[in-house]
């Protein structure tokens, strides 16, 4: 619940601003929204089906009613947790700095007899007290999937239940708003993803795609067909993973209605199969990949500025959307008064480069994109333009939705992990964006590497390696950084070795 | 006009399919629109003001009707000319197969005493047949901008005429549907972009751009805000040139239907301003950045399959726009009546992986995207997603409009020379997607440098150099591409040395 947010903590980087994702003190307010549109989520169909009836149904005015529906029985809140797989474990310390107390952000990793897939290391510090729970969530575990074949029914049969495709998942979430979009995005998201590849598991297996599903040959140059178009087994991996995201995003939205909570979340994936490390990205955390002589990022962050074009061009299209409350205009900064009738600085949705347009009052409105850099704020509620969640958040005294503007659908790159040559200290480091908003990637590839090559005979490098990372948001100067800036996030890090996977595998 | 077509020209490299960029034989061909569409074109207003409701009114069913406008005078057709500094020029014959008729494919370039900016190169050749005109069109020239200054009664005055911001530009346009489009462009978009720039030069001259184009300073920390936003000159430029076609797509719009006349273009334009090169690309030309151990893309190709996303969202936004005619999502081919029911492989807008769906009856209408490669068209009839005109284009027999699927607006790249450390023979080739279609950029770098290394001393040797590519999409083997393809289409080439500007400027 957003009565949970305190934001007393400030921005580490910049040194000023409130919350990182949702911006409290700004002229609008994010709150959960009426009961209309409550109605109309329970009744949306999946996004494969939804069209753009559906849309301008759900988020323009003036569409027709839903019909009204009974309300249904009202579940129980989703309760608060940390990551299962931290049953059992420590903590250490985390804050250095006398100031705080140091016992109310301990950096907490699994327990020592408890090993993750691919022995991948672990830790987690909640923020500054900006919030009563930690809102990021991490789940992670093996990934069965099933062998179906398509029966004489044209029904699915699940005929071998031996014969498993087997992959392994890490995910982060970092909720806002509350902790429950998070809690059931890693309570959720990695069976959405299971059925997904089962539905196209016979595709997997293939050496190529077949046109058809069931094998059929409709059409004799058929599979020149699809050689032609280039589509590969990853594909639908990315297909299965951009529905995954989707089906959970729906699922979220219905449980949170039910249970009279609202929220939402970023989802950082990896998901290793068939000798292929594919990460999903759908908001603003990120995954790195880290080799001896080589840093390569594996995720982009998608934000207010990152998607300008997207969500101007939205707001172009449906200006309905804001109401009148808000210009889709960008400028330098919030336009006043004194600038009426001057010609200034802006960007449009079609525009990459800047013009200049002689302001009229409308220009005054306040910017659908406001703020720079980490200050960057969509309808000034939210600082990333993708995730989970979020389908009742408003504009503070608003009707203004935000769901319109933000995608559920994450961007996927594929690491060809067979192809890499590993040597022994590859990791992957996926981190929500308390540890990147005070560490570089250099800076942690740093770290990374001169803590593995001092450490190769521990066995628990990887998850001492994660606490490593963390410690470095705290202020704590190790020499490796030289700067000692400190987050006062919310901060999850999975560490990854790539090198010498199957050793371990846990459940969520 | 499409009378003017006879498509008997093959595609060269595929060796199947007609016209590259209009698909006549497809079950879908072009056609110029009704008179409705003719009036609301007039009445529209330049794409800056262009609004939702603009967007609805204009190619949207069921808006309202705009008033009734008595039909103006019609003006003459656009008369039909080469490139005007082709005027006295000789010609070479170019094709070297004995089955065409050699004469009637004359390479040509520039008189040897017409030097262009820069001492640059061209060169052209028509298409084998194909059409009764070469559609392709280029221009080049000084731009002499004239530095304004804000007077006192907020009008802009011209006070320092001999002060001027010169730069260079050069342009390829690729003609379909007609010439007029093509003939068009070249004679008005370096207008368009002169007027473009005029209007931000103040911004332009200071060594930031002023968050008021006026100077004043209305808040302390404006240039603050512009530095944070990272917004540089080259933004201001970039912004020109967004500007400059979309303003140039309204003129070919007006002209073409004052006329009578239909057709579009591509547009691939150079522009050389305080030592940066600014690439703008709306099409399927292409220009790269030869060195002697580096080639560089400059552009990106804009083509139906390229922008598969963009095109399916919008019909996802708007499926009005498709009129039930035809199908938003793709598949690894057509569907038929065999597939129903089957499970097949699909995409929709918001996906980059692949699935499967269940077909329905609707999936087996035409694909708004169809086609493979250069052979893939929007809507059955065109092969480019991006360029200028086609404001009354229709799918043969219906009423749906190309238009709404087509952006004006290029991408621009920048390529700052001054810091490039050139050496004498790095060079850009700029050429319509008549020389790309049968050369790889590869090949077209290892033909520039054997020639520019075997002729140091020739002073025509850039003129010579755009022939000898020319020559080499004619089925002529020297050796250097080994292969031998032809083009049958129209193809035209600018090769521009980078080492010592300023030796040559030559007029439109």
């Amino acid at each position: 619940m957003f009565s949970g947010l305190t934001h007393r903590g400030g921005r580490a980087r910049r040194g000023r601003g409130p919350h990182p994702r949702l911006r409290p003190k700004a002229r609008f307010l994010s709150r959960a929204g009426g009961t209309r549109a409550s109605r109309s989520t329970r009744a949306a169909p999946g996004r494969h089906a939804m069209s753009a009836g559906w849309f301008r149904r759900r988020f323009l005015p003036g569409g027709p009613l839903p019909e009204p529906q009974p309300p249904g029985p009202r579940s129980s809140p989703v309760p608060y947790h940390r990551p299962r797989f931290l049953r059992g474990s420590g903590s250490s310390p985390g804050a250095t700095d006398s100031s705080r107390r140091s016992d109310s952000r301990p950096v907490r990793c699994p327990a020592r007899g408890r090993t993750l897939p691919w022995n991948a290391g672990y830790a987690e510090i909640i923020n500054a007290e900006k919030s009563e729970f930690n809102e990021d969530q991490a789940a992670c575990g093996k990934l069965c999937i099933q062998r179906c074949e398509f029966g004489i029914e044209e029904e699915w049969l699940t005929v071998c239940p031996e014969e498993f495709l087997t992959g392994h998942y890490w995910a982060l979430f970092d909720g806002h708003g509350g902790p429950a979009a998070a809690i059931l995005a890693a309570n959720t998201l990695h069976s959405c993803l299971r059925r997904q590849l089962e539905t196209v598991v016979e595709g997997l297996l293939a050496p190529q795609p077949p046109m058809h599903l069931s094998g059929r040959c409709v059409c004799s140059s058929d599979p020149q067909f699809v050689e032609e178009k280039g589509i590969r087994a990853e594909d639908l991996v990315i297909g299965a993973l951009e529905s995954a995201f989707q089906e959970c995003d729906d699922v979220i939205g219905r449980e949170l209605e039910a249970s009279g909570q609202v929220g939402g979340c970023t989802a950082l994936v990896a998901v290793s199969l068939q000798g292929k490390l594919y990460v999903a990205n759908a908001g603003d955390s990120r995954a790195i990949l880290v080799r001896r002589d080589e840093i390569r990022v594996l995720s982009s962050e998608f934000t207010p500025e990152t998607e300008r074009q997207r969500i101007q061009q939205l707001a172009f299209i449906y200006p309905e959307l804001l109401a009148g409350e808000f210009t889709r205009l960008e400028f330098p900064r919030r336009l006043k008064g004194d600038d009426l009738g001057q010609k200034v600085l802006f960007r449009d949705h079609h525009m990459n480069g800047w013009s200049y347009k002689q302001v009229e009052k409308s220009d005054l409105k306040y910017p659908l994109i406001h703020g720079q850099g980490r200050q960057a704020r969509l309808l000034g509620t939210l600082a990333v333009s993708r995730g989970l969640g979020d389908h009742q958040l408003r504009v503070l005294d608003t009707n203004i939705q935000l769901k319109p503007f933000l995608l559920s659908i994450p961007q996927v790159t594929v690491l060809d992990v067979d192809q890499l040559a590993l040597q022994e200290e590859d990791v992957v480091v996926m981190a929500t964006d308390g540890l990147w908003d005070v560490l570089s990637n250099e800076q942690v590839a740093r770290l990374v590497r001169s803590f593995l090559t001092g450490n190769r005979e521990d066995p628990h490098r990887f998850s001492e390696l994660a606490k490593v990372l963390i410690h470095n948001t705290q202020g704590k100067d190790d020499g490796a950084t030289g700067e000692g800036q400190v987050s006062y996030d919310d901060v999850s890090v999975f560490v990854i070795p790539l090198h010498s996977p199957g050793q371990g595998s846990g459940g969520h």
